[in-house]
């Protein structure tokens, strides 16, 4: 579905009930969400070396440690209990609670790092990380700043798609790079923490973008957090697959 | 000459002279600066199409157009009436006086960008930039709002190396786009004041960084700042030239 530009100052921009708006978001995803990017096809038609799949992991590295960062900045924007203990819930899935039976998203996700050869230390240390991946990762930190707390929530709405990607993704992983298969918790653990933070994100958003302007901002953020999404893998995509130029500095393949 | 790390913290990690400093900043730029980037390389040798010229000048308009809010921040962290008396010059140079006699830097990228056949008002508007230009230009901002002074004074001094490469791209413009000729002023302007601005520049990094950690810092900001200018090229280079696929929503260049 495409996304019909609207200009919400027009006479006669009437609000969109929640189904309207629910609507639109899901066409921002389907335009925009980065499961159509060329980097993730090729890795789920199993086109990626170990190396591609290494820069991947390092540099996606980069964006899971910022989450629980820019999910604290909402929750200290947060404006009532309520709203305060619904977003924490956030934070300790992705840093955990110390212990093995919560070691947190970003704890997982060096696991997969690990799979894939890289070591853990030198991933967590984020070195050889691409410029254009701290710019972009570092918008989304801007964006929950600097917007209303509408849009920052909104902002967050790329989880309604996950989902679907993350199952496929497990699939395809298992199936192309078995050498993989122990390093699978994180995406097994946002099977079900993804659908859960979306549906509380989509009812405040539909609950708190009271005018049709509200509406576009909203619909607005969560084109520009898919835009952070997709520039990530257009760098990773120019820099390890083709032409295959990392800036000066970079994480190198082993071999190339 | 390639730049060693060195560990500004171990024993005998002794304060760089004036020289030294000079010569470690000198040697990040011969390393990072973006006049050996690629896309520069096909410009200089006539090899970049009118469409891939306008992608050019369309996504550089934002760099501008942000550089006087750069140092409108600097200006604003400036320490004394000196200080800011000296910085408020890039300010002017960039934003003009309204007048025909000092148009400012930004008017006069707009008619680069009208040279190339982009309409002005919509280059104004910015709508078809990259988001990965957005990204890496508003990293600049956030460089100069949360790092020290010095940091963000040392982040401007790419200009040390622009006088060279302006003359060079001035050559080469009019050699292989002789349309474009009329559309030289920004870079005829920016001839005189980077040099003065990068002298001012070094000297406050030199006499300011008073502990050999602190020009450390300084020569990372400057090594920061290059790559915000390369990953600029980089994605001009991936959305317009190989592979050349522009993300959803960019600029597209006319008959492709």
């Amino acid at each position: 579905m495409a996304v019909r530009p609207v200009d919400a100052t027009a006479p006669g921009a009437d609000l969109l009930s929640y189904d309207g708006l629910r609507a639109q978001l899901r066409g921002v995803g389907e335009e925009r969400y980065h499961h159509q990017h060329p980097f993730h096809l090729m890795m789920h038609e199993g086109r990626l070396s170990r190396g591609q799949l290494q820069a991947w992991a390092l540099n996606r590295y980069y964006y899971q440690s910022v989450i629980p960062i820019k999910d604290a900045i909402i929750l200290s924007r947060g404006p009532d209990p309520a709203f305060r203990r619904a977003w924490r819930k956030r934070v300790i899935d992705h840093d955990g609670d110390g212990t093995a039976h919560n070691e947190g998203g970003i704890k997982r996700w060096l696991k997969l790092a690990e799979a894939t050869g890289l070591d853990a230390e030198q991933v967590g240390a984020g070195s050889g990380i691409l410029p254009a991946t701290r710019f972009a990762v570092n918008e989304y930190l801007n964006i929950v700043r600097s917007r209303s707390l509408l849009e920052a929530v909104a902002s967050s709405l790329t989880e309604l798609f996950s989902r679907d990607l993350i199952s496929l993704r497990m699939e395809k992983l298992r199936q192309h790079y078995p050498w993989l298969s122990g390093g699978l918790a994180y995406f097994e653990a946002r099977l079900t923490q993804a659908p859960e933070d979306a549906n509380f994100a989509i009812n405040y958003v539909c609950e708190n973008a009271k005018t049709r302007a509200e509406q576009e901002l909203a619909i607005q953020a969560l084109r520009d957090k898919c835009d952070i999404l997709w520039a990530q893998l257009d760098a990773l995509y120019f820099a390890y697959v083709q032409p295959g130029w990392p800036p000066p500095g970079a994480f190198l393949i082993e071999g190339s």
